[in-house]
């Protein structure tokens, strides 16, 4: 399974090629709509996220409602793309452009974000070349691809949850939960995506104030998956391991620094007598374990306890509270100009993160169990199960 | 640039294939043992470290001192070899192997390893099949492909450097250092690779400590590569970000659980405002930055600033100190067993670090300068830096 | 370089993702539409040829006529499908289909194509789920693709060409060709791509008998590349030959079950006396050929000499002359009915090859001189062969 | 399942890393062994074939003769590197070479070699560091990670022969066989793997005139797999056609310059009517095809038919009868000189093209059915091809 993303931040369309998605699964546009809405909610977020609502076409590799085992296209169209055409057409320009839309060139680069880099990489001297792909628009398409994941690990009875841990130094405590849904319900209904109802507030004035200020703060995002089959990805080999896949999925989110898996940097301060999670057996379950400190990972493999899986999100690079940089026309420092003016996306960086995350599991399992039609796959993996179970 | 490792723990031989090193590039074996040596020290290893000499055998890819372009294999001989030919033997056995033999037969699983997981993977009643690939010695061979990719690096003015930051919860406070070479010279005086005078005794009492108790200990190493061209990897495709690439490979290394670029985990606790590495430009040298928040990326891709990576190591999950596991034979509850007795292996984690992460800088490297011979890079990488300068 | 293709024959569109094409390649909508166009026209295409006109809608990775080194989405819409959206819809069918919709439901495998292959493996029971991607309608987008990289291609001189050399047991003769551009015209003048007038109304003749018998027939086509920088590709490794990845490209194509390179098959009959390109030097021109027996290529490496692959087409599965078949429902032997009607797809065919071919020498190049912009590719290539006339 | 081969010539040893190979394969030695003899017989083969017999070690992946899941590393040592070891020797060159040893440096490119290609693409000035890793001696671990593929197909029942057809234009008539155990044996008693006695004797009278003439030929070789399940491959995607990998590996064979499938390149000649094979169903064995013209896919997949796969061989470029070439020291005009006496190799051709078409079918397999132990796979596939039956 593997996808490719295109599209800019203000051309016409996101869209993503998925291809190795098994056939006869159940695929419906409201499946990956829900986690589009998803991804556009959360105190925070800016102006375009209240005017846009993302919805998805599906252009191949589904019919009446079942994938057929080709290339699944999905487009997300950009509803502002018709105040847009001018300045992001695909056709050269006859016609001189305005005023206003001259304004529209970027040669002014903002620190945190890719403009700088990508302009000496790919030498543009305006950098809406660069930031209108490297803008955090393209996770919507992530979050498509993975929405057809996370359907696809619903199929095998795996699902996945994921809440947020952290924003701006305000930290959760209180986020027990008793089951997958009821993390699922209580981070739905929260506007930070937190479980501790306790600091909700916190979060939330905290993010309120950054905005006053025209300041950003980040946190911690937390992905959760149950019911994952013991024994996806590898020792074998350096590249097979599924953390390790995971890890770099999750680096790959925009904006994220770090990711870490079950207590993860915390393992830096305590024995190993208190971190490994003890093995135990019962006749009817087979094997489990008392503790899950490994966050569901053993020598790279899923060891069947539930994934867990961590990662921190930088304060977004677009404030209104200025930072020092310089024109690369004029060479005149300035004070960095916005383009966007969210103060916070940490609660919808939870969902890219889960679509992320889930993305790599579903790869994994059909590596192990082959990848032609669900009750194929469905049917090796309970015989698997069977087999572990007594093993 | 690609590589695939090989060999068991107490196998006749570990081996490593290179494929893609540009040809012209000098390397001599002790380019390579120079790392592998480094790798077996630092206090708290056990007895093995200190009886093998790990030395490597270049048997293909290298002439008279040259790289030729073609791949190269480093093998790397596992000394104890001789008394484990019967145990690890690829030949079918004919006699019966004798009491002592059979007891090298593993039944028992220990928590935070492989062996569990292993078994019921591959289906492997004997967990040898298992924890002898899954042993952190197949990193032996990552560090001689580090080697190669590190040489490489410094045939481009570009330089690696690590160090540890804590271990066992003890914190090094004082990690300035005036140069890469300066910190690459303290961090190889000190026998937990700390540059913090200050804490390294209590960092070897809290190893010596672990060790008394049966116990073992993880802690935090940190990678620093200096001279790194700005614009490798990139923003436009998910998978094309070198930092996503990097955390990758350094949750690949055994016993890591988390990775961070950066001031990582931290960028939750900061505004945006003190986050962002502001540019600055002036004739000489072009843009800079004032700070290096960011680990050396935006976007994706690398900004000029030094390369700053961290990963955590959990404590080695063999301890002498009992964890409950079972047996998979007669489903016994027992108390592990040890097979090794290292009780710290952070500071030889580092050079594991050091070698994967100059791995993934180094393939980078090439794919965006070509990859045939060492001159024509290098003429590849000095126009482009003009360029970069002048732009 | 790489790209993903999707969509089915009468979806809504075809849809291809191309990713690492470089910045600032000059790229408009009608570079990919001619090609577009070429491929719908030869002597022997059925009805559907003449009503669709296929052109491209550019939606991500190029701004106002030029990349941005983004990936670029190009769609080509199936005009007919406005006739086929209850059909072929992603949308759960909610209303009872009618009598004529239900006809479509494809029970009948058709010898010669994907249909009885791909129910079993998908376990499709309708292999409309089946033939809808299976269909060459699917290298519309390749063809596109190819476009982009014979654009990229031309901007370093490199110059892409294709002929007809066989229809249906009637072969060409006199092919020889004064320079590529002259092979481009006389190819797209004739309606057959054929360069021998002599036999060019012979396989016309060949055609319409076929059509008129209810039959169809194959042919072969050949693929000319000049101005290809010695070197692309490389010995060093079995899968990095660039003939090899060439022959794969070629053999992917639909219907294709054969290909050459340079001689090809004659090499089965001739002495090695007279087979390999004897090797001359001069000082203005450095090292040339006298003959190109080898089709450019030398070690799996470009020689310097022109490019040139044969591919086999086989004859069209889709007759009007029935093949004996059985209906999975019923299990009853039928005549295998048809679903459409060219009874030569050669002609066209070429332009497919054209784009394949090109694809893989244009990949290759990137890998050799890297991938960033235009400009800096250029550079990288020109004092490459100024070394390499100066070798 | 992947690979990567390294070694030279007359280096100390060829060895192969083989990844993915499933775990409790019954492998031995003579498996291997048996596979390297096969390559190196056959009429017409140098001097070097009778001194030199390849033995293969195992050094990881296998213990106590069954695979374990781990990369498997096959090695194949040069008997004769000590008489190479200053010439090729890795470590920089201390004392000057003596007279006879200089002429080893090679400065005078060979015709129809990548000697001069790679010169230029690696900036070599001593060919040596070219001819010794574009030699077909590198075929050699081919061949051995062949042939754990083909032992990997056997515990599935699937068997894997060749033979040859045509050297230096004598044409093999008669080739019918009885089964692919019959075809194995017939082929192993011909001195040039021919099944067609008639023939038999000419091949080997044009082998020796080639060999008096100082002379080369080539010819054509035929790779059959029987017993391979229906759906292996896939239409969805262009790269995922398994012929289309085929026709790559083939082409990726030193000296191989063309490849078919099935009829191959006679589909030009032949109408639809006459090619594609019907489909049949009985109550007993599901469905079949009357004949096999497709050599066993349609639409990029295995069809269930036995895989028929066709490569031409050109006659080996190292020639007693001399050829033009230019001295790149020099520039003086030359005629070539020799480093082989092999006048013909189409024989041992016969047992790489096995190796390397069963590796792509096993690689293909396991992708579709999984990929962890053997008994596990075979369920899987048992299951299926139940399935398939009563479709």
């Amino acid at each position: 399974m593997r996808y490719l993303t295109a599209g800019e931040s203000h051309g016409p369309q996101l869209t993503t090629i998925i291809e190795g998605v098994p056939a006869q699964l159940t695929l419906e546009r409201h499946d990956i709509d829900a986690d589009l809405a998803r991804r556009q909610k959360g105190h925070g977020r800016g102006r375009r996220m209240q005017i846009e609502k993302d919805q998805v076409k599906i252009t191949s590799g589904v019919r009446h409602g079942k994938t057929t085992g080709a290339p699944i296209t999905l487009i997300v169209e950009n509803d502002d793309w018709k105040h847009w055409t001018k300045i992001m057409g695909s056709e050269p320009l006859e016609i001189e452009l305005d005023q206003d839309d001259i304004k529209r060139k970027i040669t002014r680069p903002r620190p945190g974000h890719a403009d700088l880099v990508g302009a000496l990489k790919y030498n543009h001297r305006d950098m809406r070349n660069v930031l209108e792909r490297s803008s955090a628009r393209e996770t919507t398409v992530r979050v498509a691809a993975g929405a057809v994941a996370k359907k696809l690990l619903s199929a095998f009875g795996i699902k996945v949850g994921s809440h947020v841990l952290e924003i701006g130094g305000v930290k959760a405590h209180d986020v027990e939960y008793k089951s997958i849904e009821d993390l699922q319900e209580r981070s739905e209904n929260s506007p930070v995506r937190c479980l501790d109802l306790a600091v909700e507030k916190q979060m939330m004035d905290a993010i309120d104030k950054a905005k006053k200020d025209g300041d950003s703060i980040g946190g911690i995002v937390e992905v959760v998956i149950e019911g994952v089959p013991v024994g996806l990805g590898s020792y074998v080999q350096y590249d097979k391991k599924l953390d390790a896949k995971i890890a770099g999925a999750v680096m790959g989110i925009n904006a994220f620094k770090g990711v870490e898996v079950g207590i993860g940097f915390e393992a830096a301060r305590k024995p190993g007598s208190q971190v490994h999670d003890e093995i135990e057996w019962n006749k009817e379950d087979g094997y489990s374990r008392k503790t899950n400190n490994m966050g569901g990972f053993e020598g790279g493999m899923t060891n069947g306890m539930p994934i867990v899986v961590r990662g921190v999100m930088k304060p977004i690079p677009t404030l209104y509270k200025p930072l020092q940089s310089v024109d690369i026309d004029t060479k005149e420092s300035f004070e960095a100009s916005i383009e966007r003016s969210d103060s916070c996306a940490v609660p919808a960086a939870a969902v890219v993160a889960e679509a992320c995350v889930a993305w790599e599991v579903a790869a994994a399992l059909l590596e192990k169990f082959g990848s032609d039609f669900v009750d194929e796959i469905k049917e090796n993996i309970n015989r698997y199960e069977d087999r572990v179970k007594n093993f």
